[in-house]
């Protein structure tokens, strides 16, 4: 299964009505089933999956990498079932938090049905010396915004990137903000990436990025655009350096701004 | 609670650092309980907690308005329980789909826990003599930008308003594009509008967007971005005419474009 797919449609404009085709990105539900009982149904883009398994299992509090043991990709003809396997320990704390859980069923924060589930205490990310000058959180912008391959297909997909100081190191797409940044993640953790990196995002900052962000360990988190006032609140807490508003020559920080060094005042 | 709070940040320029401040969108945890029980939890802008009730009952397939007893938003140290109320018949479907769920707990889709649950048959919207011309077409998307209370505020919110010849007749912003557009969804029920109606985004169309709107019955759906190539198809299924890539004099036409009257050919 492709990330896009070319769909034809009618163009109405100012000379009137013409048939055209454009590539649209593909959204497939993906059914994320851990040692054999479903998690999780996403609407995804079908690509990165292995990753996605990774990413999910560590942000979600499921599994840490070195704890997932298979993941297997199974396409159905309604979508994709993501089996992953995972160590005994971690299967023990799934089985543990379901039977805590007080209701049968639960969503909107992934099988969590409980506000304070929900807003579970966030990891503080451990102290480093990770730095950035304000140019290269522009490199960084830069380096998100020519990397977006699906994108720049279907105008139509977020984006997340893994910064260092080398440049951009991993880049992954999907039609959801929330499976773009957990499949970087779990792309990251596959590749043995340390802590030491910026995480880049087209989106808007909501209150489950920055989790995903402190889980995965992240000193810095930039946006393109803005965050809500809780996720700020949140990045604060977790020790993250939050980003956002990245336009040209400009961007402001709301959290931790002693990781920007190097601050010139022109004129 | 306000939807907005304004925040302090830094602003990085090309003339230095600055202290500077502006609106963030608020966002709290708010959990939707149906006779006591959770269903969800959902990251959302504090803000038409009646209305969000209404709309995620009737598009999520749990209650009618009819069918929606009580409403009751309990402000807690950590977020909002939004207590429902709905009459027995609904109560037994609930419980009925709870029981009948593979595993203990599932999400990502409310609730849902299998592709086949989360791909549920779309409802098909009801024949009707609804018809739009292109020009109304480009009012219904400026009505829709001139609205934004929240996003010119903000600049970080999503926004849904539904159109009818004589204009915008509701509107509803949230962080999320699902609650925005659930949040809407119930404003117009609980007000007796008519499907005879075009439900305008500024969003994407994924394929849940779709979902929603063929549950309220709305034979138009408008968005200023694009949608993905399986809510275009699902568009097409429900009998649902998507309009999409709304820009300066020229829009998309993905199915059922016979809806599209008045086609003036220019030159």
């Amino acid at each position: 299964m492709d990330a896009a797919r070319r769909r034809a449609h009618l163009s109405f404009g100012p000379d009137g009505v013409s048939r055209a085709d454009r590539m649209l990105p593909e959204e497939t539900a993906v059914a994320l089933s851990f040692n054999g009982s479903t998690q999780a149904v996403m609407m995804a883009t079908p690509a990165d999956l292995v990753d996605f398994a990774y990413g999910f299992a560590l942000t979600e509090g499921i599994a840490r990498p070195d704890e997932v043991e298979t993941v297997e990709a199974l396409e159905t003809p309604r979508g994709i079932d993501l089996q992953v396997w995972v160590a005994p320990a971690a299967a023990e704390r799934l089985a543990q938090r379901r039977r805590t859980m007080a209701g049968p069923v639960g969503c909107g924060l992934c099988g969590i049905d409980s506000i304070d589930e929900a807003l579970r205490p966030v990891a503080r990310v451990a102290p480093s010396g990770f730095r950035m000058t304000p140019a290269q959180v522009h490199q960084a912008a830069e380096g998100l915004r020519a990397g977006q391959a699906l994108h720049d297909l279907t105008r139509a997909a977020h984006c997340a990137a893994l910064w260092q100081p080398e440049g951009i190191a991993l880049l992954r797409e999907d039609v959801g903000r929330h499976n773009a940044l957990d499949k970087l993640i779990g792309a990251a953790v596959r590749g043995g990436a340390s802590g030491d990196c910026a995480l880049v995002l087209t989106c808007r900052v909501s209150v489950d990025m920055v989790q995903k962000a402190a889980a995965f360990g992240a000193p810095v988190l930039i946006a393109l655009s803005a965050p809500t006032a809780h996720a700020a609140d949140l990045a604060e807490e977790a020790g993250i350096t939050l980003i956002a508003g990245v336009r040209p020559g400009r961007f402001d920080v709301y959290s931790h701004s002693d990781r920007l060094t190097e601050v010139t005042h022109a004129r």
